[in-house]
C-alpha cells in the first residue's frame, strides 16, 4: 500500500499488476494491440500504457514527447524551432489541454482552438481542421499535435476520432485521444463506435476515475510507441541503474511520466476490474445512461424545457426554453435562478456550461449510488422550482 | 476519501485542512511568514502552499513560472525568448530536476549542471555559480532558475541556500530550494541551520513522504507570491466559475499544479502531524540519525572500510576502502560484490551510488520500523560478508 515504484525493481508487482490491469482495460476497449504492452504470443509490442495522476499529465507528457519528435525531423538547434510549432484542438476541449501547451512550452500564438457550432453538435470538423493545418503550414509553421476528445466536459461532443486522425497523418502531426469521462463508455459495443479510428492515433487516454468506479486518480494512457515517450521521458541517474533496467526486458513506468515516485494505483483499477467483471461494469454503464435518457424524455416532454444538444452518454443539457418576449439575457438569468435555488436545496447539483452562448444547465448521472429514483424527484425539484420562478417572473 | 477538490468550491474543507496543514509544517520548519497562506492576524499574505504529487511537479511549476516571468520580463514575443532562457543546479542535483527543465521547453544546451567536488562535499559552489551566470550574461542568456538542494539523493550533500540566494539576486533568477528528504530533519532546531538564508529565496519544496511518516504522494511546496505560480497555471472555463472563486477570498489549488483534479492529500497529512505532534516528529528524526551515527562509528572503527563524505542526517555514505595494490577498479568490484550479496540475502538492502568517480554504497536510515538492533545485524552481516571476500581475493 506504501510503494515507491519508480523502476520495475523498486516495485515488480505493482509494475506487472499496473501493466495487466491497463492490458485488460485496453481489451475491453477493443483497442488495437499496437496499444498494449503484451500482445498474446508475440511478446511485447511497441506500445504500451501507463496509470498516471490526471489527463492533464497525460497531455502534457504525449506533448512533451510530440513536440521533440517534431523538433528533431525539422533539424532543429535545441529549442531553436519551438516557436514554430503549432498545436489544435477544438474550442470545447478541456481548458487544461491548453494549459498544458503552455506548460510544453508551445507559443500561446500558436496553440489553435478551433470554433464548434451546432452544425457539428459542438465537434471538431475535420475539413475546418485540415484548412487552419494547412494555413498553418503555409505560414512556415509546424503542426505538431492534435487532440480530440470523446465526450467533451461541457457538452458531451465527440470528435470524429478517424477523420481528425486522416488530417493530422498529411501533416505528420500527433494525435491523442482525450476520452476521460466517455472512455468508459467504450466498453460497451453500442458506444464503441465513438472510438472508431482509434488505430491511427498516437495516444488516447481515459479516466476510470470519472466513470469507472475507481477513486481518483487514475488516468490510463497508452501509446502506440512507448519509445516516442521515453525518448523524451528517460532519465537513468547512478543510483536507481540496476539489472533489470539493464537487461531490457522489464518496464519502468517512471519513464512514462512527470516525476519518479509513483504510487501503486495499478491496484485499484485491477480491484475494481477483478470485483465487478466486465458485465456489471458494462451494466453499470448502461444503467446510468439510461437514467440520463429517462431525464432527458421527461424534459423533452415538457414544453417549458429544451435540451440544447443532443444527449450521448449520461449527461443531459438542457434549460427552461426562452418563452414569448423572453430575451437570450433574460433566459439566462431564470435558468441561473433555477441552478442556484436547486443548489441551495441540498438535494440536487447541477453544474452550467456556456454554448453558442446560450447559459446551460447540466444533468450528469454517474454517482455510484444514484438510482431511477433520484432521478425522478430531481426532475419533480427542477419542474416545481420553475413554476416558481416562472410565477414571480409573472 | 473520494473528493475531487479542483476548486475550493468543490471541496471547502479539503482546501482549508490541506491550507492548514501546510502553515503547520511551515511554522515547524520555521520558514518566514512570507511563505504562509494565513499570516496571523494579518490575514492572508501574498505566499502559500500547495501539496503535490513529488518533487518533479514542484520544479515543473516553479520553473513554468520563472520561465514565463523571465520571458515578459525580457519583452519576447510568446517563446520566441525561450531559447535564451538558461537555468542551473549542482551536478549533484536530482536527475529529475534536469528532466523538469526539458518538459518545461528549456534548451538543453543552456541546462547548467555545474560540477562539485570534495573540496565542497559535493554542494554548490556559490562562487563557481556566480562564474557561470555571469558567463551565460556575457553571451547573452537569460539567467532564469537556480536549484538548490537540501539533502542530494546521491550523498545528501547540502547547497548553500543562503549564499545561492544572493548570487541568483543579482541576475534577478528565481531560487527554488528542493529539500525533498533532508527538509523533514529541518523541524529539528539542530539541523535548521541548513535552511538558513530561505527567506530570501522564491520557492521550496520537500516531502513529507521521504522522511516524515507519510506515505507517498506528497510534496509540499511553499511559494513566496502565490501570483508567479497562478498567472502561469490559472484557468478558468465556464464549467467551473462559482462564487467562492470570483469573490477572492478563497484558494483555488488547480491553480497552483499541472492538472485540475485533485486528491484529499492534505488529510494524511493533517493526520500525521496531529497524531505525532511536533515533538514526536523530532524524535523521530533525531532517533534516525543516531542510528546512521551509531553506524557511522563502526564503519569509522573498522579500517578495511571508509566514510566517502560526511554524514549529514541519516544516510551513511562508504565502501571497502581499496588496499595494497589495489586499484579504483578493483575496489568497485569489490564493493559492487558486497553489494550484491548482501542484497541477495534479503537481510539488508543497499544502494549505491558514484562520488568523483568512486563506486560507494549508500547505508540508509529511514524505515519507520528500524531500530538499533537491525543496524547491529546490517552492520555484523556487512562485516562477515567483506571476511569471505576478501579472503577469495587472496
Amino acid at each position: 500500500m506504501n510503494t515507491v515504484g519508480f523502476t520495475w525493481q523498486a516495485a515488480p508487482a505493482a509494475t506487472e499488476m499496473e501493466v495487466l490491469a491497463l492490458d485488460w482495460l485496453a481489451q475491453l476497449l477493443r483497442l488495437p494491440s499496437s496499444f498494449m504492452n503484451r500482445t498474446g504470443a508475440a511478446g511485447r509490442g511497441t506500445g504500451g500504457g501507463v496509470i498516471l495522476g490526471t489527463t492533464s499529465e497525460a497531455m502534457l507528457v504525449t506533448l512533451v514527447a510530440a513536440r521533440d519528435a517534431a523538433l528533431r525531423r525539422s533539424g532543429s538547434q535545441g529549442v531553436s524551432g519551438l516557436p514554430r510549432l503549432a498545436v489544435y484542438a477544438a474550442d470545447q476541449t478541456h481548458s487544461t489541454f491548453f494549459k498544458a501547451c503552455r506548460l510544453a512550452g508551445f507559443d500561446p500564438a500558436n496553440i489553435r482552438s478551433i470554433p464548434t457550432g451546432p452544425e457539428t453538435d459542438y465537434a471538431l470538423d475535420p475539413a475546418r481542421l485540415l484548412e487552419v493545418m494547412q494555413a498553418d503550414v503555409d505560414a512556415g509553421l509546424v503542426p505538431t499535435y492534435v487532440c480530440a476528445t470523446v465526450g467533451t466536459t461541457s457538452s458531451n461532443a465527440v470528435d470524429p476520432v478517424g477523420a481528425i486522425a486522416d488530417v493530422a497523418a498529411v501533416f505528420n502531426a500527433w494525435v491523442h485521444v482525450d476520452a476521460a469521462y466517455a472512455g468508459s463508455a467504450c466498453i460497451c459495443p453500442e458506444f464503441r463506435h465513438h472510438l472508431d479510428g482509434v488505430e491511427r492515433v498516437d495516444s488516447i487516454s481515459m479516466s476510470p476515475h470519472k466513470w469507472l468506479l475507481t477513486c481518483l486518480d487514475c488516468t490510463c494512457l497508452w501509446v502506440r510507441d512507448t519509445h516516442r515517450l521515453t525518448d523524451s521521458l528517460e532519465t537513468n541517474p547512478e543510483y536507481l541503474k540496476n539489472d533489470a533496467s539493464e537487461s531490457g526486458n522489464v518496464t519502468d513506468l517512471k519513464d512514462m511520466q512527470v516525476g519518479v515516485g509513483r504510487r501503486f494505483r495499478g491496484l485499484k483499477l485491477w480491484m475494481v476490474m477483478r470485483t465487478y467483471g466486465s458485465a456489471k461494469l458494462q451494466e453499470h454503464i448502461r444503467s446510468d445512461v439510461a437514467m440520463a435518457k429517462m431525464f432527458e424524455d421527461a424534459v423533452r416532454a415538457d414544453d417549458r424545457f429544451e435540451v440544447v444538444v443532443p444527449r450521448n452518454f449520461a449527461l443531459v443539457c438542457f434549460r427552461i426554453r426562452p418563452q414569448g418576449a423572453m430575451t437570450e439575457e433574460d433566459a439566462e438569468e431564470v435558468n441561473r435562478e433555477l441552478m442556484e435555488r436547486l443548489n441551495r436545496t441540498g438535494k440536487a447539483y447541477l453544474a452550467h456550461t456556456a454554448v453558442a452562448g446560450k447559459f446551460v444547465l447540466r444533468f450528469a448521472v454517474g454517482s455510484s449510488l444514484q438510482e431511477e429514483r433520484h432521478v425522478r424527484s430531481a426532475w419533480e425539484l427542477i419542474k416545481k422550482t420553475t413554476t416558481e420562478i416562472m410565477e414571480e417572473e409573472m
